[in-house]
């Protein structure tokens, strides 16, 4: 057994830029830590291109992994291509999906514009995923969600819903083509609760600090407020995304 | 003016201690970081006991603190005191506030069963605060709220609210005394929207992992769900509070 264990070897070096979108987008390729989220992505026919292995530990016998190509690496070399401080011994090298996936016609959709904290994305997609939306999308100021933090943040969630990068105004553009009610979200409008659930909808939720864009928000159907009854500035993205999505499924 | 400018200095190792929870619990003082919690605890008439400066900036003149002592410090000491990468050059020593102020008699209280935590116990608080709850107590195995990482995720929400430190068993005995309904939170048991929102109640929010502890649950009026349309195994417990506190808030 071949066991990788200089941190110089060249296809370490091509892992590592994995960690960096460019070097995501480049190769089209992204990177896995763990086998919670390596069997996720095993369960959701994720292509997978190989999978890195440190060499003190085996593979479990139930994955059927066959004819994904094997590496075995020194502990030292795993540590380098993980981004955990405590890696489990797996990564898994994964193809970036398709990014047509997302069909915007009819369903619960949710879009998100400029939301940065890679934590915060992974928390609204593993919400949506519990809400049973069909799919979402990010706006061009957001995080990638191919971020390794975000992955992990999602806790394998990624690969339960089509998740889809493309322009705002254009998936607006779709929604209103198909008649699917868009909810904005601000500081001021409708109290969320007296609008009644949805069967279809799109839901877009804002940057942390500044919100959704004016120019979409002038796009929506109805801008929608969580009201603040005590004293907190406002609420975390991802607990209001929880609170509208699971009011507005019904 | 006097700046101290060696970390070897008693007070900046006396200000490090209370970084643990020990620490805090030895002198009875917290810290806490930045323009924003300073001010937020100001307001709220949080006993100070010193204000530490960057010696290079200057006290915002708004501040009414001239009957609190003034620190002055080298970039270097407030960079060895504070937790956070890129301190703003403003710490101040703040008492801990008496452990017997959360009444439970009537209104709407937040239990927490050993949330671990820190940035989830934070957001816990700031929801909490968001949906005007009167006041929460943590159980033995959740993490001090006055450390640090929870008390900046509270984004000042700490400030707002009673929290109190309590034995839960003892809290759920006040509460039944004071006719309370108590609502437990499980994987199963009623979907929580099938419960009316509730002028008084206490929920129960438990561990990230293992949930509530069974002999609380036991003691419920009821135990309440949130159901999981999408494969996603479980809900963040943040997000789960918010949902569940903005439903019975009504």
């Amino acid at each position: 057994m071949e066991i990788i264990e200089s941190i110089q070897n060249p296809k370490v070096k091509t892992w590592k830029k994995l960690h960096s979108k460019k070097g995501r987008e480049t190769t089209g390729t992204f990177l896995i830590e763990g086998i919670h989220l390596i069997e996720e992505a095993l369960k959701a026919f994720i292509p997978m291109k190989e999978l890195i292995i440190n060499s003190e530990k085996e593979v479990p016998s139930e994955w059927k992994v066959s004819n994904i190509p094997h590496v075995f690496v020194s502990a030292k070399v795993l540590k380098e291509i993980c981004e955990t401080e405590t890696p489990q011994g797996y990564v898994a090298v994964c193809e970036l999906p398709d990014n047509r996936n997302v069909l915007l016609e009819k369903g619960k959709f949710l879009l998100i514009d400029g939301v940065q904290d890679p934590g915060n994305v992974g928390a609204i997609i593993r919400t949506a995923d519990a809400a049973g939306i069909d799919g979402i999308i990010l706006g061009e100021g957001s995080v990638d969600p191919f971020n390794g933090k975000v992955i992990r943040s999602t806790q394998g969630s990624l690969f339960h819903l089509p998740v889809q990068k493309m322009n705002l105004e254009e998936a607006l553009q779709i929604c209103r083509e198909n008649h699917i009610p868009i909810f904005g979200t601000t500081l001021t409008g409708s109290t969320y609760n007296a609008i009644a659930p949805q069967e279809h909808f799109a839901l877009i939720v804002g940057n942390e600090g500044s919100g959704v864009q004016e120019t979409l928000l002038n796009q929506c159907d109805q801008n929608l407020y969580i009201p603040i009854y005590g004293n907190a500035e406002s609420l975390n993205v991802a607990i209001a995304t929880g609170i509208l999505l699971y009011h507005l499924r019904g």
